[in-house]
């Protein structure tokens, strides 16, 4: 059965990503594509790598008749998103993907967007998108929200560790490198190529980086008691791609087993056998997410690393998983195409 | 219905083109990987993006068992491809992607490759691999021979104008990007990233890289008359994809027209509107060509651009889309995977 | 003796990369950095590479004493050059880098900057900067006008042979592929690393690349009849650096002879020996020009290579060494550092 | 006054490094190369960017007069430098960049590098060449050993804060982010561009790493009791630029002061104003080290930040600074060369 899919906020690389998702998925049909700005421009004028595929033009918002449209797909910036989702009918099943409906706790959302939520009845409807952790709730939810790409990277490695008490939780270090797709397409100096090619450098450092609202949100749900990671995000000169370094205090072998034990039946979760190192190069354009476990020489401290697409399973790849539960579809429809390499 | 698949040399670039495109083809499955100095490894070890298959682990070619099957894909380097293909089943289904085949002339393979054919029985039998242009051959075809990468992309631009008579025969400039990856895994200084990368450089300059034995034998036998090109690689710091800048004497509207009634029912093959400029980029990872034409400032001259990548429908997609038509399965199976961007 | 000397327009690259080479030349002394939006700021914080020196703070350009400089760069806009260097006292020593004083010929400069230029008799009196070929009116010249990059590079290859009549006048193909530095700082959505990065595309193609301006001047008055050459420029994914492949008609030892004639005395251009090929990577960050010759396989063609590093040979560098001249210093003098490899 | 100098092991990127420092320094002059395999070669042909330099031929080491020399670099891979010293003239002045003479202790030298040292009386008289902390050693010393490019890193960061008691000595993490040029010129599969651009991966995780022998003997030699330290290397796509993010319990306002106070007469050490963060790309192809220094939203601790150019401050420019002292020479000469950017 085919489902009638709309994306708003096409013109963006999440946006893209869907798109090339939804490309050949079996079930899926995309109806609406909008993009305020670009509106009247094929999309295959904005993105040509999509030229191929017979899509709808763009158009506004507005212009879409949402009573045709299954699912949605709200790839808008941040802050738009919620105004937007406000308008739509209440009845329409949606993945946003902007940070919006990620922090459950409207005091949280505050600090960490420094504003008040705009829709604090649809914050509380919201289903937080990790897969693997929220699936049942995610089959049944209206509104979806898409995790941060850092925030879903960091978790993969470290929910499980909190779940079975395995680490200390006053010492976690997450060091995180991440490609250059997750700061979008907009134009900023520091994202040009003359800038950011050939080096690495950090940003946000210290504890000011947005995600740190969702580490501390689902980390101290799971622990029962407030837990503060440290996390320093880095630019690395790659488009797709983050790498999550953990320290933790803990036994490598205890954690490499919780891994094989919490995802055994997970399709796209791999875990490394103990010590092999993942590389962000092998997840490339996929949905898949590598993890690995190696033993520091000084006894009880553990290394933990985690790899993924920001723009595919850290953040587009994942909405279309949820999608497809949401829609009773397969759940790993359109996703298993096998990372681009090299 | 299904068909049992071997890769021969599963431990190159294009071997796990073919494992990553066969990944998610609905009716092919492999059965078996062989790889003479890795034998023994799971194709996870040598390739870790493709972990997440369930893969035989890879062989020696003797220890493959060809009658269980359908059809080979031969990812060999160039010579050792003749003599393996000389030792297998006469009634087995092949599709080699070295040089081996591409050229009918054993004169004309010596002289490029500086040595006798080894096998010149089947290099009578192969099939050249262009598939829009052998379609028919390639469907009743044992033996196909995939093209060179480079010699793919200039074909995909000059053969609707020779065959139409459009441009001046005896001064065509092929002036070729090339991404790092076609030329292989290899160890060579001169593809160390602190060596390619931040740069650009020619190679084979003056007409004596080997994929000019295709471009002659070809455009000679389209036109009826030697034609003689000029064509000088460049490797640019890209993992995938070829852009060809090509100078002909010709009107700009009637090679454009010629492209469109050339291609028009391609399902790979995209020409884009007149004056637009193909990219690399958006052909990634994927089996689509891009084609574009610009009228020059001089009256008669116009400029050529085709893009492919040099993995997927330069080597790879290029096979597998051969393996569909010699199994007579859809043409397009397994290959409609929207390019990679960004 | 010491030099004061002040940039204006010294946020962008070639502003910053005249700081970056002034800072070890034995004689020139900053005493002047404009930047109108970033006025007030250190030039540290603009550009963190440049923290080590001790440079004056950022400033309008009305804040400049120009009575205490006794040369100064433009690394100003096109068109805001004109307008800024005609308020400038008229005995002041200017190296302009912007396009604004290139083309001698008002038509000329309206034809392809589309605009009647504004400063007409500073136009009249300017010296195109190309040094080897004008250093005698260069040396007494008080204002002299950078070329563009990218119609250096072609200069470099041609100018030699169009003087000594040894190619074709009517078939002179330049296909160039230039780092993205060349396109400045400016936000643009295709300089994005994003857009930019691993992969290869041409723009500008067909003659409307307006340093064909510059071609047509130069070539036409050294033949001494009208002369247009075909001119595709492509972005390659590398900061730094353009590669010239220009196809020619005519003798590949007459050419190199013609090299090794024209450039025995020049500090800044290697003639390879012949059939080797230039890389960008091997000028990088320096001020010296590669020049390399190849005879093509159909007899009577030859294929000539220029590569230089477009931030300092093909702008700043040749800016400095121009301005050495201006002030009767050594040439050479902070510009003998050594390419930066890898 | 002109010092002759000789360089062993020139063709390495270490080796092509001096020659392109030495290219401009004032007082030194290269009389000899040597690369065993490689001999007979001009060094332009191994390096072609140093083709406008007026070099000796590469010979082998055996073909060098000694006696003519007055300092000689020792840029040859590690367990063949002891081998090679060790037949050198005892009153030669000699900088090693391998890591042969990095550790005092036997010992520790056998258990980093799995074998005994063949020359323990020249281990023992070596000096270790941090420069700004051994620099009255240096100065009179005969043979320096120079200090591993991440191990420099990590050493300007912590030192003074170990110097000064301002940090928890048992929690101390070294996260660094190489590029690839640290690896040397060697034909390894995982350096070629393919397998190495557009992604990031550790290696030699969990304390395994060399440089962890200097960081052990530095950092427990100052704090007078043993210090291990927890250190992830990580391979950037970048040919250039160590970036070392460390994260230490202790007082962000104290430790910057200890880094203005430590580094306030250094000319090559750059103190970033607090919560700035340095980038490797803004020391590329330079001797200097730029330091930040961030507090964390936990009280009590700190994330500080080094960055400098693995083959310039951490190897050749570091050897060069020390030669410098060494022949008596300015410290600085050859050697401030701002950084390229971009």
């Amino acid at each position: 059965m085919s489902h009638s899919i709309a994306i708003l906020g096409a013109s963006g690389y999440t946006g893209a990503e869907l798109v090339r998702l939804i490309a050949t998925h079996p079930s899926f049909k995309i109806v609406a594509l909008s993009a305020d700005r670009k509106a009247g421009q094929p999309m295959g004028a904005v993105f040509p790598h999509l030229r191929h595929l017979d899509l709808p033009e763009l158009v506004t918002i507005d212009q879409i008749d949402f009573g045709a449209v299954d699912l949605v797909f709200c790839a808008l910036p941040h802050a738009t998103s919620q105004a937007v989702i406000a308008t739509l009918p209440r009845d329409l099943k949606i993945v946003d993907l902007s940070a919006d409906f990620r922090l459950r706790d409207p005091a949280a959302y505050a600090k960490w967007y420094g504003k008040a939520h705009d829709a604090p009845d649809l914050q509380a409807e919201a289903v937080y998108g990790l897969t693997e952790f929220y699936r049942d709730q995610i089959r049944s939810a209206r509104l979806v929200a898409g995790t941060g790409c850092n925030a879903a990277t960091g978790q993969y490695a470290l929910r499980p560790l909190i779940e079975r008490g395995l680490i200390d939780l006053d010492d976690i270090v997450i060091d995180l490198k991440a490609g250059v797709s997750g700061a979008g397409r907009a134009l900023k100096e520091n994202l040009l190529h003359a800038e950011l090619s050939e080096g690495t450098h950090a940003y946000g450092a210290g504890g000011t980086h947005r995600h740190l609202g969702e580490f501390d949100q689902e980390f101290s749900a799971i622990a029962g008691r407030p837990v503060e990671v440290q996390f320093t995000p880095h630019l690395s000169p790659a488009n797709r791609g983050i790498l999550a370094t953990i320290y933790v205090k803990g036994e490598a072998d205890a954690i490499h087993t919780a891994f094989t034990d919490a995802y055994t039946d997970e399709p796209f979760i791999v875990v490394l056998p103990m010590g092999e190192l993942p590389s962000t190069r092998h997840v490339r354009g996929s949905n898949f997410v590598h993890l690995g476990v190696v033993a520091d020489r000084r006894a009880g401290r553990t290394i933990v690393f985690a790899a993924l697409d920001n723009l595919t399973k850290g953040s587009s790849g994942q909405a279309l998983q949820n999608a497809n539960l949401m829609l009773s579809e397969d759940e790993t429809a359109g996703l298993m195409m096998a990372p681009v390499f090299p």
